[in-house]
């Protein structure tokens, strides 16, 4: 079961990064939740709780009275201690007995995914820290939690796979759906029902999931899908992806929409079609454990400015997971917003989208997402990836 | 429209609190996000996002460039402007102009549904705050960001009516279907189905919403429904709340199983759940604007207390709205972890639940819970209180 697999994988990953004590420090985690918990509870907690895994192999949980039993049936929480009015005794007991060098905290500048504890929660545990002189011992745990989320298991890529699996069917459903005259919404509400007849959930919020972008103009201006009719001659783009059990996928694929007495895309659209196609495959064959995610950004960076195309405004790609955006390591470059994300390695069990983007002027834009996981020697294939427009007669 | 209310209101909130700037800064907020987020954007923001309403009246929204549009839509924010590369310089050239004396971010250590920033971003905000030498004039915008949230508006108050009605009708329904033999589970399970078929949401975690207690046992022991059965004899109380749009509802209702050849409830049940309804009702009484919550907890605990029963092992009452535990004001003891709660003094528009609780030895526990709104006088049902146990023949 998850929650017992992660904790145990938090055991080893507080050796590997040599911390003594790991603290999830949360409160009315159905309010202002910390994106960690689900590794470590059942369910959402009411009151000041805190999960803490320590260097000796034992792990401690101090909860509200009411959250005691769920906790304690999972069976991964060695010691269960409940408490009515505070946290503050209990949490200072435990802390006094571990009495660790360093103690990891869920916070992070750079990583969303790492940045669990609240402002106020951190005063709350430097306060109590500080009554027991162990303020200068908290340091982040981004390395532990970006491991622990990103370091996928076999079990959670299966799961992941049925998702890619669903998204790719749905696509090539839509595909008979498109012709000349459906509006960008009508295209959308099929992949709607399709999703809701397979009884699953969206990656991310239902009126962008899916995407539909057809036609030349920014995607910025219309960033849901609207009333736009589909024609001939179009490049139309779509972005959506699914959600099973805990696990999403996020995928983008292109269509071409042919004119009367075409049979082929005209050949500044199939340019930038192969260039998006040839991006990935370049950024994928460069991507293996050790090298950094700004490498494989610039790869097909490169190579889309080097065949004449305006860079896209945004990450080659990110890592999926419980979310579509999702880990800290980031195919992307060194952008302020993107703080150190870039420079972190690709480890073995991560999962990738790789989409590039450009436009072709007057037809639309072409952007392909396809997923990969990083192997012990190199990158694999998730998703079965795009060669191809789709073309639509 | 909610938000355009809810900014209008923040303006005059600044003024009221005599802060001169409140930026809500939140990024990824589908991962971790900000509670008051939903009162100023239409979805989830990706990027570093910054929300500002300053003294001047003027409101302006700092975003990412995918998330421009959508935001600008809104026609709700004076000025939206996105980037690509970081929110550093737009912010800091807002902050330049503004040059406010005081600055109100959204954490506290007292109220999670005020604790919205994590630490990590605010560790990124003082930096750029420092930069600009203004790292000294943050304050806790916790004062606006309950206000916000607590003094509900007409519109607000008449969808949680809705959910109230849509709860008593259900509890009545239900009453249809206890009877001797059946379990817990499958009580649930039939508050699920008419939850469902009524096309509404649940206010917290389904597993739990409805929790139904049958019979002698302490509540931690079992905290969500299972195979117990409903016997003769037994106090049973559930616990539940349906969403309607964004607002929830929050009620518990006490049964009674007659053994046979009962006509009504023993008398020591008749006693504790007339001392349950006598606390509920004493402390409506006391309640009006101006005071403080703990002063309308220590009306109830004091009369329970008083008939010779244990205190309950919470508060009397928090307040409702779109999570089951929403505000920060709070009708309880001053226990560490109710922080400054329990001092806050009620204002008109705060929805309140009252929910003392108590134990009838060898029988179950009785609790009620009403649902109240403090006005510009007093207090005011929400909820038809209940006055007499249910009989289950």
């Amino acid at each position: 079961m998850l929650i017992k697999e992660k904790v145990e994988q938090a055991k080893k990953l507080l050796a590997e990064f040599d911390v003594d004590c790991w603290i999830t420090f949360v409160r009315e985690s159905a309010i202002n939740g910390d994106p960690t918990l689900v590794y470590l509870a059942p369910g959402h907690v009411t009151w000041h709780s805190a999960f803490v895994v320590a260097r000796d192999g034992r792990t401690r949980a101090i909860v509200g009275r009411y959250d005691v039993q769920a906790i304690a049936d999972l069976g991964v929480w060695d010691d269960v201690t409940g408490f009515v009015t505070g946290i503050r005794e209990p949490l200072a007991a435990l802390l006094r007995e571990l009495d660790p060098r360093t103690i990891a905290v869920n916070y992070s500048e750079s990583s969303e995914i790492a940045d669990g504890i609240t402002h106020g929660m951190y005063l709350t545990l430097m306060r109590i820290l500080g009554e027991l002189s162990m303020a200068d011992r908290v340091v982040s745990a981004e390395p532990i939690v970006s491991a622990l989320r990103e370091r996928k298991t076999a079990a959670e890529i299966d799961v992941m796979r049925e998702a890619i699996r669903h998204t790719q069917e749905i696509y090539a459903l839509v595909g008979g759906f498109i012709r000349p005259g459906v509006t960008e919404s009508e295209i959308a509400a099929f992949v709607h029902a399709e999703i809701a007849r397979r009884g699953l959930g969206h990656a991310w919020e239902e009126a962008t999931c899916p995407a539909v972008f057809t036609g030349p103009g920014g995607a910025e201006a219309h960033y849901a899908p609207g009333a736009r009719q589909v024609e001939r001659g179009h490049v139309l783009n779509m972005d959506f992806g699914v959600k099973v059990g805990a696990y999403v996928s996020d995928m983008q694929r292109t269509f071409y929409v042919l004119a009367e007495g075409e049979t082929a895309a005209p050949a500044e659209v199939r340019k930038g079609f192969d260039t998006i196609v040839a991006a990935i495959e370049a950024a994928k064959r460069a991507m293996r454990p050790g090298v950094e995610g700004r490498a494989i950004d610039a790869v097909a960076r490169g190579l889309i400015v080097g065949a004449g195309y305006e860079e896209y405004p945004h990450a080659l790609g990110h890592q999926v997971g419980r979310f579509a955006h999702d880990g800290t390591a980031l195919l992307g470059p060194t952008w302020e917003k993107y703080a150190d994300k870039p420079l972190k390695k690709l480890q073995p069990g991560m999962v990738f989208t790789l989409e590039p983007r450009l436009t072709v002027a007057g037809r639309g834009i072409c952007t392909v997402e396809e997923m990969v996981v990083v192997t012990e020697t190199g990158c694999e294939w998730l998703s079965d990836p795009q060669r191809e427009l789709v073309l639509i007669r």
